[in-house]
């Protein structure tokens, strides 16, 4: 069979038409698949947003059977839909948030609602024409002073949702223009759907897959911590950047560098650790938290957790710096040490915060990197005397100090935790394992868990060596344990 | 006369009472006025919160004129009140987050009104048994998906209000339970009086002492630095802490120690700034922006300065630290200047962006800082020299280390705002006056406005003394400038 010009044209036509199509059909799948990763990301991120979102439509579904029920249609009438209203503003995504916007709905509502009618009858009392002028007054006074009472700190944190509905109800209520009786029956309908609709938010965010500010502020408290934590455990490996290992500590510079970076969320997370703890306060006790508990205080360790990070910030541009190997490699050991034992300290307090226990093992870890920090002076002095080139140790030794001022931070870290833990009770746990070691003394005491049976353990070393104060105060912090 | 035991005895009653009387007024009075003075420093701090109040006030008054003239109100019924609602709701601050809610308000009532009316149709061909179901599928479907899109951060930013009002409208219009051509009548009243209450905002918002969130940040960003120039100013003084002069700088520290605390603001001011950012992006031009003017470089300027104040913050620190004088006195020429001249840079800076003009004279204190930065390495070396215990300067060396962290900052803030006085076309003033001086060498430039006619001017030292390459790199911010 021969096959003329014009079926090959047709042909190639037919073809590359084809492949156009599928060409628009593989960047349309390519288009949806992107955005199809990103709403996974964003839920895997999270599954709790997931889980969100079907609480809401849930809440407006359970909503919307009042306006199906007749009998509770004919009731509120109209109103009905301030239910739907409520539900869509109301709901947030914690218990605490859902708990305070409901609480200043109603309660807003309630009064700007009696004082709406009040100012109604007082207007009608002016006649015709003097009760619209008197009104407009009434409501620019008002709106007025209520506006500005939201720049007051206080408000804004707590009741800032408050205000506003108040301006909105009064002014709805006052200028409606109905009779007083017929205000009062609408006044009574709005607050009941209002009512209904924050309990069935409440009634969803509490029952079902409840997110409370709470635990959120709790957590991320100590995952801020254990974020500082990442980078002082890597830091070492990373600027000293030797293969091998020195006494207990692994320099091999870790391959996955992300822990650089993570301290970097901790420094802006001042608004939302006060938010949650605003939140916080609304919500009634839940899990392991009592109704008050010191929410404060997490914002004072968040404080300083956020200083700490502003020390990491400060070491991150060192973190490349040259300088003679022979002096680095003569800190190192001690530096290594600082970073690694305060990252420890971190870690065990963040894991005391999640488990809400007294953070004893931390103050052993602490106490090492205060030792450490103790006899990096000796190294110190050694390694400068005999280092030719002063300029060059310079980034070196800021690099030192600024691990010392870290080691510091931590300590202070620590004695807010501690006060953490006295007003929050944390439980004591029943054996500690107190690891104290200082490699460069000739005492090393290590004792197990299965050595020991009392609760609270205090170690005094009666004749300290007089060139290892370090030692001296290792007593210090496990006192502060037995308060 | 004589006077009886019982007149004494109520006299003195009457007088106790009196007093106490007089105690419990004195007290009330005090409360009234500690309150009173609270209100008053809110209003001092920033007065513009006494016109936005007053301007909240006026605008609701405007739109409870939608009452009572008869005729707006027959032709829209009790969905007047939407109006009134959208005043109290949309009302903003500034100008951007006003017209960013009006806009998202009255968007998203459409779309969501027309979405809505589509479903009810739909639904009604399900007969009136399905109905209600299909309809209770549509909002869950609906409500979830909305509520779930509001936690991308793009949507979070600048939509997240119009997603609110979209599920809110939806709901509202498909569960309502009219017939069509009745709601397609609410749909439009509701529609009209809510871009009536809208422009109502906008209206008053623009044209009545308008605050612009874009000259917010500008300012803003502004004042973060000149903070940061605050502390670096007086750090010289409060470190060295020695009466008289050295070189040009007064050493006298600063009797008002409050500059060592303003730059603390700094370091939290992360969502204020994208918050402010996201407005100015709603705002049209205004005074001296345009419409697209460069919004997203404020905050990375806004994002250097933070790190500049973590430097500060790591400094401060050390203010009060002990350490040999006489090493001290070596280095505290260089230091002051480094800390002064940076300071300088960037009070230069701040007000090259409130007026606008490109920052030439800041690029002169950037060299000079630099160049005592450089300086300070021979100072070092000769101070490290002389000094006998080494482990004593060492927070005096990590002090250097940290100002040379600083001038580094300062040169990469006036990089950013280079970049950004190109992006915005800053002014070029006519003729810089460039002021290049180095104590320290042979050479010392000093050229007055009178002399030079040209608007650029870059020096280029032909042949520099090998000893010095801070003035090699003089030439480099001006020729920058001249691009």
């Amino acid at each position: 069979m021969e096959i003329g010009p014009e079926s090959h044209e047709s042909a190639g036509f037919i073809a590359r038409g084809w492949w156009w199509i599928m060409g628009l059909l593989m960047k349309l799948v390519t288009k949806v698949r992107n955005v199809a990763n990103k709403i996974k990301r964003l839920g895997q991120d999270d599954p709790r947003r997931i889980i969100h979102s079907v609480k809401m439509g849930l809440a407006l579904s359970l909503i919307s059977l009042v306006y199906y029920f007749r009998p509770t249609y004919d009731s509120f009438g109209v109103s009905a839909m301030w239910a739907v209203l409520t539900v869509v503003v109301v709901f947030e995504f914690t218990v605490g948030a859902t708990l305070g916007k409901g609480f200043n709905r109603g309660v807003a509502t309630f009064l700007a609602g009696a004082l709406g009618v009040g100012a109604h009858q007082l207007a009608s009392l002016a006649g015709q024409e003097g009760e619209p002028m008197l009104l407009g007054l009434f409501v620019f006074l008002l709106a007025a002073t209520a506006s500005f009472s939201r720049f007051f700190p206080e408000i804004k944190a707590r009741y800032d949702y408050g205000v506003l509905i108040f301006i909105l109800t009064f002014c709805l209520v006052s200028v409606s223009g109905y009779r007083v009786e017929k205000l009062i029956e609408l006044a009574h309908q709005r607050l009941s759907t209002i009512l209904i609709g924050s309990f069935a938010c409440v009634f969803v965010s509490i029952f079902v897959y409840p997110v409370w500010a709470g635990e959120e502020l709790h957590n991320h408290i100590a995952l801020n911590m254990e974020k500082i934590a990442d980078f002082l455990e890597g830091f070492g490996g990373e600027y000293f950047d030797t293969e091998g290992s020195v006494g207990e500590t692994s320099l091999v510079p870790k391959k996955d560098k992300s822990f650089l970076d993570r301290y970097k969320s901790v420094l802006n997370s001042n608004t939302t650790e006060e938010n949650l703890a605003n939140f916080a306060r609304w919500e009634p006790c839940h899990a392991r938290f009592r109704f008050r508990h010191p929410w404060k205080q997490y914002l004072k360790i968040g404080g300083l957790s956020r200083q700490c990070a502003c020390r990491l910030e400060a070491l991150s541009s060192y973190i490349n710096s040259e300088g003679p190997q022979e002096f680095r490699k003569n800190i190192q050991d001690e530096c290594i040490k600082m970073s690694s034992e305060s990252a420890k300290t971190l870690t065990e307090l963040a894991s005391a915060i999640r488990t809400m226990t007294r953070p004893h093992s931390a103050y052993a870890h602490l106490a090492n990197s205060k030792a450490a920090a103790s006899n990096l002076k000796v190294t110190l002095k050694s390694a400068l005397s005999l280092s030719s080139d002063l300029l060059q140790v310079i980034p070196a030794v800021t690099v030192t100090s600024l691990l010392v001022e870290v080691v510091a931070c931590t300590e202070k870290i620590a004695e807010s935790i501690d006060e953490l833990a006295q007003l929050a009770k944390f439980k004591t746990v029943e054996v500690p394992i107190v690891i104290l070691e200082n490699p460069k003394t000739l005492h090393r005491v290590t004792i197990k868990k299965s050595d020991i049976k009392c609760p609270q353990l205090v170690i005094t070393i009666e004749e300290p060596p007089p060139s290892l104060p370090g030692n001296i105060k290792l007593s210090k912090p496990l006192e502060k344990a037995s308060h």
